[in-house]
């Protein structure tokens, strides 16, 4: 079995049997990080190279692990800003370190639609999107289904629910597309000016009200506020946005009892989540880094697989 | 056999029996280092996190080296003070790392007690403290006691004197620690605003006078002068620090013919110490860095047999 | 087999003999990085310590990449200026790093005869010069060889032209070098204030019209314009510099049809080389990044291989 595509940029090209063949594996990698030896020879012989234009060591050190787990050699590309300036584009980065024959090049980028043009330009290998300025971010999305899978052993007909900036959010867009091709029922929830109209496309419905957003949800995302994604200024101030769109103990009383609360992290704790909700009983919020490994060894794996066969 | 203790947070939690079994263990370890295969398979399939929150290239290799000649899988974790304001804290960092099914943290940290934090709230994984704020560096003092003990063939009974600033070194520290536990007399000195009382309760002897100090001693510490951890001015000037603190050949005249001189570098030649003597028949400097993978790779492989027995 | 010397730290100090040892290795190796399986176990246990003083994550990625398909560890020691001002000499440095074991260690600095430095007080082990100041980057020099070789089969009396800045390009010296001792018929072609007076040392032909130096040429190696590196000004301007001295199309029509056109990387398009040029039919500057992986293992290959008989 293998992926449709040879990349994986985002959930939009992914269909429902791709989705679904991640998962699977993933669930059945899950395994391998709990044992005393830790590490598969799967991979052995792979080149994977961490290509980040934004620093981000965890979503880096997720991937790093993965590849190691499975035994594959990672190299990591660290892009700073100092480095761009040099001149080189996107384009000749990527030609350039095709030629090294990497089998995968794991790239996250501020700007959108990077990795596809990455994709574009190395026919020899494949491409993973670890993030796009505010497009996609595929492997989260697919971590938090894996989560929520565990949870409520389905993603058809659930009611999830995401609050915060729903604009600036990469997580929400790739969770949006993915929720709707399962058959999930997405509510969004943020200030007025964080939701774009974009998300009522992808069939979710659009709330500012956080009592009835939460009310019947089976699943509470919670986004990270980003003040520093934000140009201008979108709530009148981190007290007021937690007061109206924070979520904390009070408010649970609104929710199914089973309800769980997500969170993409790194958290700020006491602004859109309180500390007592991040640690407690309702909170997979550790999960979702538990299986982002398992999610991105995965995607490692099929992606490889899928380009032998090809 | 195995250590007592889950971590290795600093000298003052381990007992005699630990300090000789982490001693003995390095000493059988670092003949590996020497061969022309310098790689065992005794860690295969173990992750290892260098969390650092200062730079540090020396301590941070020496570790990854120690893990790849153990053939655990080290994956790197540098947290620049850009990435911090971020927000998130070291409870939640820690949290999320350990998510990830690491085996063993070894954190570097500028506050003092961060990795005992860090531990408390990491139960699934090992922590081990490569350096928090003034506070201790315990993998330094236990290099060091390996390198006495391969020239002494003893700790109980030696004159061992350091001399620099006592206050603000963690080294200091963690070495006065091992040495008032395995009953060799202590000596410290350097100007008197820059030993702390504290240094009596570990049984040490306070002098002003550098001769005094080195007289009959076996084995002379010299610290690095750090004028990027003074807030204040402690003396008047590099020059008169190295007139009156520095050794140098002259004063070699007033020690043993067999003393020892060890650094824990960098050091800072002409200041602290005279380049002839750094480079000279009394230094085994190097011989510190060499036994200080050896060191690391027991404390490695003892920490991960004693947490897979319980 | 092994190479006459124990470091590489320029195309000087090899012989024909040792030129023609690294290039066919590299060769044979070169098949490695296209299997399905990307690694052999030739340098298994070997510790390979990257100390970059100069920011390059292409050469340090080519090295490390080489350094893990063999088997070897590879550790990255980084030297932001930060670090530096700690104050360690690049001979403390050496020798601590020494101190670790390591079997190479590979260094790029800004200052010409750092490796040197550093080879003369690392007796241990061997040093691979990634590049020093405006000196040799020898293992550029050995992947262009390699290159021109697959193409032309031969380096004995073709004709390579290399044009731009030669006085500051560590890269057209060590090309000189190598071209030299392989009898090739070497040109120079630049800005007048460019071209330093001991290329004819080379056996070099200077001169300074494009037209007359691309005739007949069997290679034309473009070098990158590096403004960082002037601290005056050489030309008037990059439009007047490309006019002048930057390829393109129309230039081409003076040139042999079997030509081919080489560069360093990374690439100003449109300063010194036309874009339809570089990603044109005469290029061949991603077979370069290709052969420097096989060059790169070859050298860690032959030096370690040395080491061990002697």
């Amino acid at each position: 079995m293998a992926l449709r595509g040879k990349h994986l940029l985002g959930i939009e090209d992914l269909s429902v049997q791709d989705i679904e063949l991640i998962l699977s594996t993933a669930r059945s990698f899950k395994e391998i990080s709990t044992r005393p030896i830790k590490k598969v020879p799967t991979l052995r012989g792979k080149s994977v190279i961490n290509l980040f234009y934004e620093p981000s060591t965890r979503t880096r050190s997720s991937f790093e692990l993965a590849a190691k787990r499975l035994s594959a050699d990672a190299v990591n590309f660290n892009v700073s800003t100092s480095s761009v300036t040099k001149g080189e584009s996107l384009i000749d980065t990527g030609r350039n370190l095709q030629a090294m024959n990497p089998d995968i090049i794991i790239i996250r980028h501020n700007i959108a639609g990077a990795p596809h043009l990455l994709a574009r330009h190395c026919k020899g290998c494949c491409v993973i999107n670890a993030g796009d300025g505010m497009h996609e971010h595929p492997t989260q999305a697919l971590l938090d289904a894996m989560t929520i899978l565990e949870h409520k052993g389905r993603l058809d007909g659930l009611k999830v629910v995401i609050i915060g900036d729903i604009t600036h959010s990469r997580v929400a867009r790739s969770n949006a597309l993915l929720l709707k091709k399962m058959k999930s029922q997405l509510w969004v929830c943020g200030p007025p000016t964080l939701i774009p109209m974009e998300f009522e496309q992808y069939g979710a419905r659009v709330c500012y009200d956080v009592q009835e957003a939460v009310s019947d949800a089976d699943v509470i995302m919670i986004l990270r506020t980003q003040r520093e994604r934000q140009s201008e200024v979108f709530y009148p101030s981190t007290k007021e946005y937690s007061k109206r769109w924070g979520l904390n103990k009070q408010r649970m009383a609104w929710t199914k009892p089973d309800v769980i609360v997500m969170h993409p992290g790194p958290i700020n704790r006491g602004v859109e989540l309180d500390p007592d909700l991040a640690d407690g009983e309702y909170s997979v919020i550790l999960e979702q880094v538990s299986n982002g490994v398992a999610v991105r060894m995965a995607v490692l794996y099929l992606l490889l697989g899928a380009s032998e066969e090809s």
